[in-house]
């Protein structure tokens, strides 16, 4: 292959990536209302916007099955699609699920990854309508697509935050980071060992959080209850400094949230704190989260605080940045998560 | 992990393999009129039926890049999985295009592959929507998501055929495959070599099917200008024997396709000749050819042969089979493709 420039890509990033890969594509379609550049794609199917994303999970980059049961991947796999429709104020309906097989998986390894698929299609009300199965030369390769829909005047792009809106965020951040890096150290620990005794007493949560975490279909199903149409949103999945950063760019704003206002959960400070790592970091850049994070004016206050959802913040005018504030005052400014 | 008995994947085939994944989902979105087992899902979209397909290619799989242009490879995938689409009588729209990149591809080989889908994407009137990026172990891994739509009075499934409906093919069988070997013989005669100098010359129709195969747009455009609904339809991926085969059991029904009628072009006899092979066995089993294969009833006999199809067989009574008969009346049982 001609290879006379070559730039890494970690130097430009994921999203500089992305926008690189999408800049130079004009829509043809008149049924194309959103392409590329939000967690889902929308579609104009008449009386309401259809939503389709996909993402990729592979072996080794976003799992290790060492010590991650099949059942809980395809468990997972599901709630990383349905979390991107969610993050349109969408509801979820169908995933097509592929997967790439290496020989060292078997029949009964591959339903027990479905097994997982199922319960969260359960949990979730939506159908599996398709996907392919494919040998792969090593490793197991797995590509979600999930589609939805949503009223017109209800969907939810990242782009329309208002200066002074609430920025608000569900359940905890961090938990699922914390997980994961208690799974590592007990998988350095056992290694080797002929009858391996994992330690995971006392964290539960964090290893739930981590194994087998929600899409929050509750919260979206709330918000509609309540009449409420977030002004922007996206789904936690790379952790909140790079959300909001999104959130930021796409509606041209700044935003300040509160440090002593970040929901971190006890056994995410006590996993931390064991670790001798910084749980605010877990938090900021964890990810894996699959939280909801959106911006609501001023005005809808009190329904916002009725859905037990934390309002951790508020969205700033144009070019005045994103910063965590510190209880003193400080401004620290938030930093995306690079290639990882 | 838990592996108390262990069946192969090849013991079940790639289709028994799908069939033992589908089979214990249940629709529960009112939306979803079929899901597993068709070329594309169907899903109800008020006026039509919305369409999504999804495909994997896998590098060392699918593809090898010693031979295999990343421009041609970018283009080759959105045919693929627009060709799903196209086998339901349907008008693809949009497409999402997921990467799984490992650090021996550069910004500039990535720009090449995106080069390629958007010289697919203005063929086939399709827009890039959407999409992942992630980092991978090792080699390339690309998932691509297919949306469109169709008529709900249009739709061709792989299960309306009748007996004694005509069975249709659009273009040439077997070049596609014969390509493919003619590719892997010259990568074997240059290995090593310092100005490797591949002879390809008076092969260049055989090596256009493998590298850059047509979507067949035009197909699903000249069915609808005549008004002619296919009572079934497949596009040709894995041979012409597999998806046959495919027809008749989602048809209940039996065919007979006859030697002398498959449309075979001149370089892939040449091809085989060279090669000592049988371009027949291409025909039936190479695959990649992304051709159309579907049947009408038997009254629209000369409207089909207006369009420029071959009728290469008919169906018949459930239970009768699916042969290929030979010019002195013989008829030899098609065979499914393996798991590869």
């Amino acid at each position: 292959m001609d290879d006379t420039k070559r730039t890494e890509i970690a130097e430009l990033g994921e999203f500089g990536l992305i926008d690189r890969i999408c800049a130079p594509f004009e829509p043809q379609q008149k049924t194309t209302v959103k392409g590329c550049g939000d967690d889902a794609a929308v579609l104009d199917a008449g009386d309401r916007y259809g939503l389709v994303s996909t993402d990729l999970m592979l072996e080794g980059v976003h799992f290790d099955l060492t010590y991650f049961p099949l059942q809980h991947l395809g468990y997972k796999a599901v709630v990383v699609a349905v979390s991107d429709i969610l993050a349109m104020n969408g509801t979820p309906r169908q995933v097509l699920v592929s997967l790439g097989i290496s020989s060292r998986f078997s029949v009964e390894m591959i339903d027990r990854f479905y097994e997982g698929v199922r319960a969260a299609c359960s949990d979730f009300k939506t159908d599996l309508v398709g996907g392919d199965t494919s040998a792969s030369v090593n490793g197991l390769t797995i590509s979600v697509t999930a589609t939805g829909d949503v009223d017109k005047d209800k969907i939810a792009y990242r782009s329309g935050a208002g200066a002074n809106d609430l920025i608000c965020l569900t359940g905890d951040l961090g938990a699922a980071y914390m997980g994961l890096h208690l799974l590592e150290r007990e998988k350095r620990a056992c290694d080797g060992h002929p009858n391996p005794e994992p330690k995971f007493e006392g964290y539960e949560y964090i290893l739930r959080r981590q194994l087998k975490p929600d899409a929050r279909v509750d919260v979206v199903e709330k918000l509609a209850q309540s009449g409420i149409v977030p002004t922007s949103m996206i789904d936690i999945s790379d952790g909140l400094s790079s959300e909001l950063l999104h959130l930021c760019k796409a509606s041209d704003k700044g935003a300040r949230i509160y440090l002593n206002r970040l929901p971190i959960a006890k056994q995410t400070y006590a996993m931390a704190d064991e670790l001798h790592s910084d749980p605010v970091v877990a938090a900021l850049n964890g990810g894996d989260d699959y939280e909801l994070l959106f911006t609501v004016p001023l005005a809808r206050r009190q329904e916002v605080f009725a859905l037990g959802v934390d309002v951790i913040g508020h969205m700033t005018e144009a070019g005045t940045g994103a910063a965590l504030v510190t209880p003193d005052g400080q401004e620290i400014a938030l930093q995306a998560q690079g290639w990882k």
